[in-house]
């Protein structure tokens, strides 16, 4: 696990240039499932997406000569944007590889800052090796976003805030992907109340986390189908992989249809933009039951740079 | 003007049951106007408008025998949820009167408080009339959101949110119905720092305060065309009125198709919900070409209560 004292000097380190973002109560998800409902607006963290947390932490960490190489990454987009504009604030010049075929809305604020875009495979897990590859070739450091203690105890950031704001917390419901984000938010409520439930999320496009704990493989790459999930799909890291065995309590599957219907919710009801990665928690909720009643519950809402003609579709659906 | 020791009270009273509501950079309005552009989310408050804060103020200083009449309110829906909901924290009866055809979305939340609800006139002028006959017959007291000290203190304190979130604020541009938002507002900024413009925006369908300023009119009562901006119709307050004299340098007016430009840049662009009322600042900014460049300039987002049908028009558009 991340320790909470590398958290809370993450937090030391990047809140003045982030997004203290707000938790707000969903009456109609508590209507639903009589629990009290609450969500964790990361879709309107800077960019629009949590990563910033970890990036940002990350790159403060750089030394001088770290810094005079420059940033690689691999990104599905939101991480991308994230080292783009932490590269930018430090005068880092940066490299990010995306897979071809990344939202428009995600290159664009890439390009914004000012990094070098590199759209050269078809899914992220490729893209990852390549960006690897360039990164050894030109000896530049390589920002992983699910293997970083550092991009982690950014991310745990979120589970301090979520504490502060959420009285009596009983259970916290955060998307997967790589696996960075969920490690490092329960590595900081497991600290502060081992008691808390910490439940991931996937999509079934693409369910590399829940398989690596059920079949106790490490599944560095992982193959995705088509998913509307593009924040999500691949591999998980390995010291997410590691950490998750010991803060995770599970992780489910939804099926895309349900994540549909989640950002539409989201959209309608609560008046929330997600991206459909950041809405896997709602689909899990939607269909959850009875499983959270008279719990006090937290959705990480990890993103909202859901594309303007993916939005209308989901909405005339 | 509302002294600013009536709106630090206000929000001491206030604090604990209200969203301290995030404000947000928006990369795409700083880039069109060169201005730094920051969004005050007052969407994302407690029942989705920034009227909780008005009228919970207000209910907070009731006295027991006033609690023990009950609460009679004119509303266009917002101020009518957020006066069913404080009804309720208090334990005291509401009776709200809003317009027939009121977006499903507000009545929802009037009912969903408990309020008994009166759909009684087609218009919010016969509608506050109609109210104001109600609580002299019943002898309640009748909440104006526009004409009352303790509703427009509330309002004041998303003022000093701002002067603490956002470093050499330049200018805030308020969406105007009543006036009991901007002039609250104005008041907190402009007692700390009186240089800040405050600037207001109404549709051209309802322009009931630019109208009554440029006139030197109080109009209480003003014709409203068809409009999407449901939330802002109908005239405007006497205190309001008389304060705006002192605290408003303008209100501009904006026409209904910048207004839906506006929602739609708002939720492609910056991933906020919000009504059409709620984005008449947007709207303004829109056309402002150079009036805003180079300076640190706050919108605020007064509502996200849109209907689902009406979200989907206007992205369809």
């Amino acid at each position: 696990m991340i320790s909470l004292n590398q958290i809370m000097q993450a937090r030391d380190r990047i809140f003045r240039s982030i997004v203290r973002t707000p938790v707000v109560s969903s009456d109609c998800l508590s209507d639903a499932t009589g629990a009290r409902v609450f969500l964790k607006l990361e879709c309107l963290q800077r960019l629009n997406s949590f990563k910033i947390r970890g990036a940002l932490n990350k790159g403060m960490l750089m030394t001088p000569e770290e810094r005079s190489y420059g940033i690689v990454a691999a990104s599905s987009g939101n991480y991308g944007a994230a080292v783009s504009y932490v590269a930018k604030l430090l005068g880092v010049p940066a490299h990010i590889f995306v897979p071809r075929g990344t939202p428009e809305v995600k290159t664009q604020k890439i390009r914004r800052y000012g990094a070098v875009l590199h759209p050269e495979g078809s899914e992220y897990d490729e893209v990852r090796s390549l960006a690897i590859l360039h990164a050894k070739r030109s000896g530049k450091p390589f920002f992983d976003p699910a293997s970083d203690e550092a991009a982690s105890a950014g991310y745990g950031t979120i589970g301090l805030e979520l504490l502060e704001d959420i009285p009596a917390l009983d259970a916290v419901i955060v998307p997967v992907g790589g696996g960075g984000l969920i490690t490092g938010i329960a590595s900081a409520v497991r600290a502060i109340r081992p008691s808390i439930e910490v439940i991931g999320v996937q999509t079934e496009a693409c369910p590399a986390m829940a398989a690596a704990l059920s079949d106790n493989v490490f599944y560095e790459e992982y193959p995705a189908k088509p998913s509307i999930c593009d924040a999500v799909l691949g591999g998980i890291g390995w010291l997410a992989y590691e950490n998750a065995k010991e803060c995770i309590d599970y992780v489910v599957v939804v099926p895309e249809s349900k994540v549909k219907e989640a950002v539409c919710e989201l959209l309608s009801r609560d008046k929330v933009v997600a991206e459909p990665s950041g809405a896997l928690g709602v689909a899990y909720l939607l269909s959850s039951g009875d499983r959270f009643r008279g719990m006090n519950v937290a959705l990480v809402i990890s993103g909202g740079n859901i594309e303007f003609n993916l939005m209308r579709e989901i909405l005339n659906a």
